[in-house]
């Protein structure tokens, strides 16, 4: 049995840059991870196995970041009852277009949540997690709402913008 | 205390014929659930009103369907720590392409998990819903496991396309 | 050992409207085919089981049709060394262009040749897979010319397009 | 009662970069404003609160800049009846696309007045509040109207692009 | 004198499907109007003398609805220093993406303040217009926040969509 | 009356590092021409005197090269009878998608003949000028033909791209 | 020798409905054309045929439409020095901007003059051909230059568009 | 007769940066091949005798790449019964939208096996020619699956990417 709840996985090390900023939010959360490099096309038997045996192994949520062509989300899911969140990594021609809509346009009946294109996504895949398993988690709920309260006074304490900073 | 798990949530009356597809997937899946039109921009108001007393209400996750520049999932997602879920409905002009960015590019801090765009997107809501809810109910996860066996099944009993129907 | 040569599969009974183009042109090239409904999503196991024997049982090119999130094509080709031809299938929101990006967009290491989407695609996709067999296979190669030498003569044969009509 | 006419407000202080063209021709124009970071999904109440008083505080037209799912122009639009101006700041991945149709694709009644994407949007969101306030107000037609003639004036006196500079 | 408050101009009469909602909105507003077809592209000169006379003849705001390479509004404010609202008419072949791109991304120096694409965005400019005409005229303020106050009841008032209607 | 046959005109100086191209392909065709900033939106007096004239002054062609919003061409197209070719130059946000859109999608009755983006349309609408000026102009023809021919040479010497270079 | 002066081509039957209103324009402007179907991929020795003769046969200009992948302009420009002009014909799945992009996006060498997609470019390069052709026959020209005054004639004409019609 | 069973082609030298990929690809397939500068629009002859000789000259598959309006691989399947590839390269204004889409939306009866947009392509191509050509030659078949199996153990080897590497 896995002490992680989520398990972070995305297609390649070149993933790694984005979905570092998911593991680092998870972390700030105290959700136990583990992250690992699984390819939807070029390892898909690790990925079955690895979809296949989450639930059992005790994960919650998995967390799936691909670029260009990006099935590892939609294929994970295709494999768990889980719930299923996907990052589009930003890819090198299309600028993730093609990794959003390759995630986003499932057909019906086997859903994943999608995030947004890039680091942005990849920290909301965390803080989403979080609010799920805050569902059940009434730790996790508390750092949740402190990260968020934390994070509207960050801004509210901005000076105004048009102020030259000392 | 509301006894619905899931507020289900719509910028339009028109947005209905798309997020029906969402409220009788959740009551395939057993779950309780409110409907309700909530207009980001005409009741912004409500909008808040009703984000920021969803989990104090008994809510545990929001579907907010919406089209065009679709503010609700990602403005009541900005009122309540619990998980928001999108569901872009398909405009006119741009087919939907306007309501999926809106909804799925939030910044770092305040995240939606976005569906497809349309009828899918919103069968996927509640099947996403369904999957966060039954990681404490066995209830919801024996009914959710089951939908998926039946249609893997219907897919697995469909006769060669080539054939002639009887 | 089946006797098809070309194993063509879709993502729902909905394709066929799409690929029954695909079916008609290689029976026009005298190739053996078949047909089948498999879902990347509904039916992962199905999907790995159909592609990891393809090679075995005699197939020689795979063509698969989807829409939307279109993983069959490139999940099909990870599961096997054959050649795999994507139909993007033309989809409600986004006209296919999802499709397309989905299937076309694939990483170094596992290609997938794609077609054109919709109706067009599907006759390509026989054609390519005939221009594939005709390497080893003179007849076909025989089929495929007279095919090309009479869509040719057929635009030859066209009268002046501002000529009325008898 | 705020002296400023014109409220200029950005989700993000990495929004200065490009509302400062903003602020500066507000400036050339003689127009009081005011500068704010006000986010619409990490400081919703801040938005409802500003968008709210701003009437009453004398502002007599909005500006805001977002990018991404940008949903403050629309969000503040919704709490005022004030002429509100969004300016799409340009995104990471999606270069503005993104910004621009979350802005301008705002359903009827409630309107955003949409500038163009980035810094010549920033520019023009000063000068159409210009117009707004010179309807009552000679000194800002003055100055608006000159403004005018001197960029026109620098076109005219530009030399032939092909001769050589001195 | 015109007693003209707001000049609504179009391309083409086809354009008036989508416009007769602007002026009927400005009809709703008490705000005296008046109706024009200009091409910018057929009537380059009505243009030039009608945006030029604009000011004089007492126009406070100029609607112009355009599609396809939409140069009317940006034309209009070239030769106005009034505040001069866009709405993108949805064009046949690409829905008014292009209609939307020629009126929104004028360059720095000369603004336009884009409303959406087609009906949404008729109704909108008129409401504009009312919001920048409402800061000298108390009673088409008054005559606005009634609008906006009803929108929102009809909102308010509308019954729980999943309820079978009587 | 002017010896210019071809009037090269601009948007803006910074287009003069994409128009240039055009004017080094009109000198190396032998054809006289000339070059201006004219703003359609800055100098619009301008552009309908330039545009009203050219005829009457002998020119032949005009080229306008304008990005963004890019009204130059049409407007210029609606004030003449002569060939108006159009080059898009690419933009910051949106890489000349706009700039193509807003020069291509001339209604019906206003011909622009439209480039690609960039340095290649810049020279190529140097080169269709030649074309059509080579009706008339057999010096011209015999250069084009010579230019043609070049370029063929200069692909058909080019060694094999895979041999190291020595 | 050919009497026509316009050689009117398109890839398929299909595309008359669209390059009809080419030839309606044509005729208009009293120039002599001939139309005929020529494939680029299905007719291409008869493509290089036509082109290459097509200056010798005594055209002076060449209107190509295609839709889809359209390399008919393209391919026509590669094989004659003479202006041809691209009408992209609107495509089933991508409304014809895959038709636009295939025409307009040519290398620097090679030139097209591309017009807009669908009906309205197609009347438009009949009148692209016409200004091409009016600047060494005054018939034409004068011919072109009553068109344009009739049109300009109609707009001026127009009733107000919100006074009902009798 | 030519050893090469693939013959590699593409527009422009500065393709080779993308196409290189594909030559190192099938060097470590060990298939034969050529590499060719053909450019569709300034030798289109030399296209037309490359692609009518090939099958002639003992070549299985063709691989051609191309950039903008990538006329190349469609205009080889014109010419050529045998299996054609297309390889988008990335565009300076498009990112490669253009290119695919000019390459994969052929007509129906020229088909164009379309891989992914640069680098990723240009492998992906050499690997479906591998695929194609193992069905032949049992040597192929043997290095591809090697090929692959050593790019699964890769993935398969990689460490856990939130490890520190030592």
């Amino acid at each position: 049995m896995s002490t992680a709840r989520v398990g972070v996985i995305m297609g390649s090390t070149s993933d790694w840059d984005t979905m570092q900023h998911c593991a680092d939010t998870l972390q700030a959360m105290g959700i136990e991870f583990e992250t690992r490099v699984v390819s939807a096309h070029r390892t898909p038997d690790l990925l079955f196995e690895y979809a296949g045996q989450a639930a059992g192994r005790g994960l919650q949520v998995i967390i799936a970041g691909a670029g260009g062509a990006a099935h590892l989300p939609g294929m994970c899911a295709a494999k768990t009852a889980l719930p299923v969140l996907g990052v589009p990594v930003q890819s090198k021609a299309l600028n993730g277009m093609d990794s959003l809509l390759s995630i986003v346009q499932m057909p019906a009946g086997i859903p994943t949540g999608t995030l947004a294109i890039g680091r942005a996504g990849a920290v909301n895949s965390a803080l989403l997690a979080a609010s799920i398993i805050a569902l059940q988690d009434p730790e996790v709920r508390t750092r949740l709402e402190a990260y968020r309260a934390a994070q509207t006074e960050r801004v509210l304490a901005q000076p105004d913008p048009s102020e030259p900073t000392a």
